[in-house]
């Protein structure tokens, strides 16, 4: 399952090059409307390379593979396949309220099916599961929703202050999570 | 064998997301003609969810890869392979009567692959065959060509009722079948 | 290496379904002018096959990777990612002349590729190679390029000739060796 | 970790392909435009194959994989997902200078992204690193960036210099270092 997730991982963190058209002219001034394209990119790889790095390490948690998981983790896939879209879209229009919005959702709808992944793997190692050890009260995950929300309304007001809580969430999921480190490797985590 | 098939079905359900071209328009409105082609697009991530899942199960079961069984895989990944195309076309023309009687006639064909391969392998791994248990009677695998072939036909009277065939099958593999599971994990299955 | 490689024959033969373009049209006669782009898809896809075929059983007799090992790979890789690209050419030229030509001289690239990676692979096993073994006196391997040059004359006088010329390797390669797999199995390959 | 990289880069590689934009015509001469688009291929099918071959051998030093190191990684895919970008830019617009600059900025952020995931594998590693012992005193990689910028510079007075000097650059690279691939086998490296 995870060569698989990792393949689709990697089509979707590359695929999303193809959105950056080459243009016409070959001045470096051709390149200026391509910043709103590229800080999209910048972004999106950041959030794909969060997931991948988090569902890397969670997949090594799992002794087992069962239907229910297998469809959990396409649901997460999914959400994640749209972002490629949804970056081009932000990226052509200059952050607009519309592709900002629909970002935010994506964002959100991903969230939730991770821990909806995440609850059925806990669930399936029962007591004393080490995913359940790792993530511990899950912070970071239960304030992402919320700010992904909030991000959604300022849509309205300002898609800058949206803009900048999509970049927080991935800041705060990139600093990394010493004590999960710790826990993953005294498991004997490789 | 895994890796490659793993390779070619994370990139067939990935560069659908190609297929849904972005909007010129920063508008919500301009997402509304996208949603048949996003429909087509999950009813196809779906389809190649189930193969690849179940596709994934059959691989553990084998022991040695034979020339016919490698060319019996190929052929289903050949039918797999055209999806993203007679998706896109379905999508781009909103359920219209050619293109659905072409994803039935895909998705029969694949089907039928699906079947050929199952039987290479069966036969490959004589009496007592993992997998000839696995499947059992294979009501399902002999259900969906009927009900593929009947949503062709009624795509001459009806696309809606076509479609509503094409998801019903859908539904059908994901509803787990915890029979075929079990069996799997008895047999040290991993 | 094997992973890589698989990578991108897996990539190789899929974007290739891309240049089947969606028609604007939803009438089943919008996918007669997709005939020809089907048929060279069919071919390329056959030939990408038998390519990851055998070099998924090389590399497979492959002990220790060396640097010349891994660049006569590439080299084999560079030939294979243009066949997309001649593939959708002929599709769209509906088999011209130029476009058929170009083919066969990539298949020829690709045959001397591939030719050179085995004899780096032998000479690196050593006397008593398996590869040697299982290869013999390699000939499907000599015969191929010579059919590639004549299909490649033939242009000049029908490209149907040719056409057929490339159908008939393909056929060639299909049709399994079973000398080899034996020699394989007795080896302990799996 | 490999598994994801290893994906990535044999996307990247092969997307590169789809610049090559199928000529309208099928004649022989179509093809001229074709040549420093494909061109331009090759150079950087055999950088990423460079990428890809050291990337390879030294993930395979790697003993556990921390949160910096997977960063310090992903921003190196990150620099060499932009690589089929300008390689479309610059074969488009036949080696014009704004490409050609932009192409050795981006080769120049990859050689110190390259250069910051081997320092942390090596602190990682602790003395004694294999990794250390293996580059040595890393000649190739302190000498590449500096050819980088030269050949950034040299883009006002000539793009062909600057073009001669990213191929130096490149065979410096391909020509094998006996040395290391001796102290990797002594290792018992495979």
């Amino acid at each position: 399952m995870e060569a698989f997730s990792d393949g689709v991982l990697a089509i979707i963190i590359t695929i999303m090059i193809l959105e950056i058209k080459v243009p016409v002219s070959s001045e470096f001034i051709s390149l200026k409307p391509l910043l709103p394209i590229v800080l999209s990119y910048v972004l999106s790889f950041i959030y794909i390379g969060i997931y991948w790095n988090n569902h890397h390490h969670m997949m090594h948690t799992l002794k087992h593979v069962t239907g229910d998981i297998l469809w959990a983790n396409l649901h997460l896939l999914f959400w994640l396949s749209l972002i490629p879209f949804v970056t081009g879209w932000i990226g052509e229009n200059e952050f607009a309220k519309a592709p900002m919005v629909l970002y935010g959702i994506i964002l959100l709808m991903a969230a939730i099916a991770y821990f909806i992944l995440q609850r059925r793997i806990i669930r399936n190692q029962g007591t004393g599961s080490i995913l359940s050890k790792a993530i511990g009260k899950d912070v970071k995950g239960k304030i992402s929703p919320v700010l992904y929300l909030a991000a959604i309304g300022l849509c309205w007001i300002s898609t800058w202050i949206s803009g900048i809580l999509y970049v927080i969430v991935a800041v705060m999921w990139i600093v990394p999570d010493k004590r999960i480190e710790v826990i993953f490797r005294s498991e004997e985590f490789k």
